[in-house]
């Protein structure tokens, strides 16, 4: 099984999602429609949202609530991109020019806010504290992390521990929610939700990695922007740090010179891909974010065989071995 | 009874708020307790706080709570604070930079971010489905509303129809939902609870009303902030739309030509408060304003008298009398 039979299988289920979605951007400020539609209809993988419809297949749900989470994940999501985007001054999202950039920042900070504020609105009128809680812890460790990923902009002496848990909070906490989501709809025993649960963790960590990979090695075309952004908006990731931790003493002081100074350009760029081939960095980090794969799947290992499980594999296995 | 035997009576309450918001700001990530506290500390009024404690009182509340809770609407008004700066560029507040502009555009709006996430969750934590129902609907119609403000801003056309739902969302659906949920900690009925709600809400259309005069004709040493920010801003207010409703077709045109060129200037403020002046503008909105205050009291006038009630009268006269 691949991700496009996953999209093909779960096709409905997602059509359902997308409803939901143009019926939460429902508002009589048209601006709010205009700029959630760009955003929310640019293309996104919709990965939160199927997380949220494949746990709750696999832990037995009957119901009809999974689309309207599944919405409310991705509105956070989108919400948060909205104002990342802001945050990194980014011009390009999935090859498409960014919110902020057709707007104004000051569009893409308020309407960032409704979207999160409406997700949360739909969530309360739930009326399911377990799930309030797992979206309220969530997007207040979201916004912690990306306090702290700030903090540590542009800082060459950032420890692997300190990425680890900028990545946990930028993607593994909303990934890891959105399966738990599930898992409380569908009222399973609390070493299920943990174990599905789990599986969004460790996915998520991946993807972040997977990510950070990609922006040092990936098809500028494929990838909608263009390479060495990390770098560039002074994000110092797994990559990076690794080749920190290998390269000569000369080559380091190289390498923090063009993080800490403005010196960014492509011949610096192409300077790093190289030292990080010569120290094997992106193996180094690929090689990481595999691990987290087969602990994702080791995680729900302990759920019988059925299609959501199936789907949840070739998810994993998707998360890793993407262009874009 | 003035403001300050108000301040002065509740002095413990508020003393508790302080040392709750100082709790509420503890995190691993330093430079959220290092904005948080610049900008919580910076010599707001605490009205938000002090209408939960205030209208607890007048609905017998014995329990604990309170300060939790005003310590969240606190919170729910800084974030907006602190994206409301960033939104309209604005340099001072209180007579203080504003955190934008000593940490940056970036640390405004993740701050913000946090402190809206924070506060969401201490009410999360608190699983009482009537106030999460309040804060998540009030916190979404804030940020509609800042989102319609914005598509309205340098608009001459503004009616006063969407001028007072603006300044609803903004300012008065918050001091309702503060009012309210001191109404609904002390499990009071729900005329009470609509009669102090209803309190909340005409005081914030007078609260902002106020402060939109103030803008044409405050003090600018007590108001900490340089006059005719609002319409630098593109912000078209009450005392504007009255003007142009009211001026001669020739000073229509010039004061719209102000509004959307990038003409304003000192020059252009002495030009549009004298015709304010003129066309008693200014009397106008404060007639309003008065007018809101009325009804502010109307909507309390089942209460008994105590000490409570005495201090949110007081709260009510010194709104619209304040020099800042």
């Amino acid at each position: 099984m691949t991700i496009k039979d996953v999209w093909g299988q779960y096709g409905e289920e997602l059509h359902r999602v997308e409803l939901q979605i143009q019926e939460n951007l429902k508002s009589d400020v048209s601006l709010i429609k205009t700029v959630g539609r760009h955003i929310l209809q640019s293309g996104g993988k919709r990965l939160r949202p199927l997380l949220v419809i494949l746990s709750s297949k696999l832990c037995g749900y009957k119901g009809e609530s999974d689309s309207l989470l599944a919405s409310i994940v991705e509105f956070i999501h989108t919400a948060s991109l909205l104002h990342d985007d802001v945050v990194d001054g980014a011009r390009f999202r999935r090859g498409k020019p960014v919110a902020h950039s057709v707007w104004g920042n000051q569009t893409s900070i308020l309407v960032g806010d409704y979207l999160y504020s409406k997700a949360l609105n739909l969530a309360v009128n739930m009326k399911n504290q377990r799930i309030m809680d797992t979206l309220s812890e969530t997007t207040m460790a979201m916004s912690e992390g990306e306090v702290f990923q700030l903090m540590k902009l542009s800082d060459p002496d950032i420890s692997e521990e300190d990425y680890l848990n900028i990545i946990k909070a930028k993607t593994a906490l909303l990934m890891s929610a959105s399966c738990r989501i599930g898992a409380i709809i569908s009222k399973v025993n609390s070493f299920l939700e943990e174990a599905i649960a789990g599986y969004g963790f460790y996915l998520g960590m991946a993807f972040q990695l997977a990510d950070d990979i990609l922006d040092y090695k990936a098809d500028e075309t494929k990838l909608g922007k263009s390479l060495g952004k990390d770098i560039e908006e002074g994000k110092i990731t797994l990559p990076l740090i690794c080749l920190l931790r290998n390269g000569t003493q000369k080559e380091i002081k190289t390498i923090k010179d063009i993080i800490t100074s403005e010196k960014f350009n492509k011949n610096a760029l192409r300077y790093i891909i190289r030292l990080m081939e010569r120290y094997r960095c992106l193996h180094y980090s690929f090689n990481m974010a595999k691990g987290f794969i087969e602990q994702a799947k080791e995680q729900i290992s302990i759920f019988d065989r059925c299609d959501a499980k199936d789907s949840l594999f070739a998810i994993a296995d998707y998360v890793i071995s993407r262009e874009r």
